[in-house]
């Protein structure tokens, strides 16, 4: 097959992929759901952030999630402790979410009874750049042990973002990560992008990532 | 594009890769270079790694290296420092390394002339693991600080890989790494493969890895 031909066929799974999304996003509009992204590397930490968002917010919002997954169903069962309604959508192959995974997922939930839904991608920093889901908002996370140089290496994905969110910010001195370097790379590819530091683990910095996420609604009611 | 379609139009990119990649391991045998692949998420410090063991095994032998990456020529710069001679392949948009790729970068390199070559993949642990690229091994890294499911969450690139090279070990203790577990869940994709743990930082661990390298070449004389 010639790349051009190839090209083509990319270009055909995308655009049916924008219709779907499309459409994704006027329900979520109907029935005044937020949805919200989370995007990153494997390993970066989205399964234990969600889990500490999910808790957090369901004590003043309706919080629902799906979790995108080449196989296992780990993260839905880690995320079920939140007592949040969670389903896992598993690709097999596949190495991302798309539109229609999502639309087929929300089989069955009432829509206009959740407030934020969270759809936290299959771990990889470049496929899922390029599918819209239809959300609001798209966090992409990048831990303080991946290395401060990921943006510049892996700009789609963080140019399609809307806050970019440093993890794991408990590990910066142990890693001798370098914010400065970190915050002018990520600002680098997508001037103007709001960077949130987290930890998942001592809860570091949430308050300001769940005041962010909350305001992401104001922009659907 | 019917989903019938769409799987069509992936098997013929991948048996043309076949092709590609039965070409170049043609002419690494018949050059005498044994040619190592490494794979890994974005961040597991497969550059790190790669400098480490250039720099160690140019002492002995002739080494080289090719590296991947979807912008930026950051890596060839940092591994320039250990003289061995390095190029950059950058993909774009491409989420992997195919073996045409390889094929490309590597015109007017005289192959009799190299002992070992490197490949360095793109970080995406899900796309390289179906495109061969001639190599004789292939090693998939995992770093302490990703969690300890990956090798579950992520089969089928562990299933693709003839060693497990856990990194960044000495971090395990900052990260509460479990050992047991890490090293169950890969032998659970992947029965019987070889693990070693590193640190590129202290050179923990670097001779073994050296060695488990040095003796793939006994396949290829």
């Amino acid at each position: 097959m010639s790349p051009t031909r190839l090209v083509e066929v990319r270009q055909n799974v995308l655009n049916k992929n924008d219709l779907a999304a499309r459409a994704l996003r006027q329900r979520f509009e109907e029935a005044g759901v937020c949805a919200i992204s989370m995007v990153s590397s494997p390993g970066s930490g989205k399964t234990a952030l969600l889990e500490r968002i999910l808790t957090t917010m369901r004590e003043r919002y309706r919080v629902a999630a799906l979790v995108g997954d080449l196989a296992t169903e780990n993260d839905a069962s880690r995320l079920a402790r939140s007592l949040a309604p969670v389903r896992q959508i598993q690709t097999g192959t596949i190495c991302h979410l798309d539109a229609s995974m999502v639309g087929c997922a929300l089989e069955g939930w009432r829509l206009e009874e959740i407030d934020f839904l969270f759809l936290e991608n299959v771990g990889n920093l470049v496929c899922p750049a390029s599918y819209d889901l239809g959300e609001n908002a798209r966090m992409v996370l990048l831990s303080v042990t991946e290395g401060e140089d990921k943006p510049l290496k892996y700009p789609t994905i963080f140019h399609s973002a809307d806050a970019a969110i440093i993890t794991k910010i408990d590990l910066a001195e142990a890693v001798e990560f370098d914010r400065t370097l970190a915050h002018g790379n990520i600002q680098a590819v997508r001037p103007g992008i709001r960077i949130l530091e987290v930890s998942a683990k001592t809860g570091c910095g949430i308050e300001h990532l769940l005041e962010w996420i909350s305001e992401r609604r104001l922009h659907v009611d």
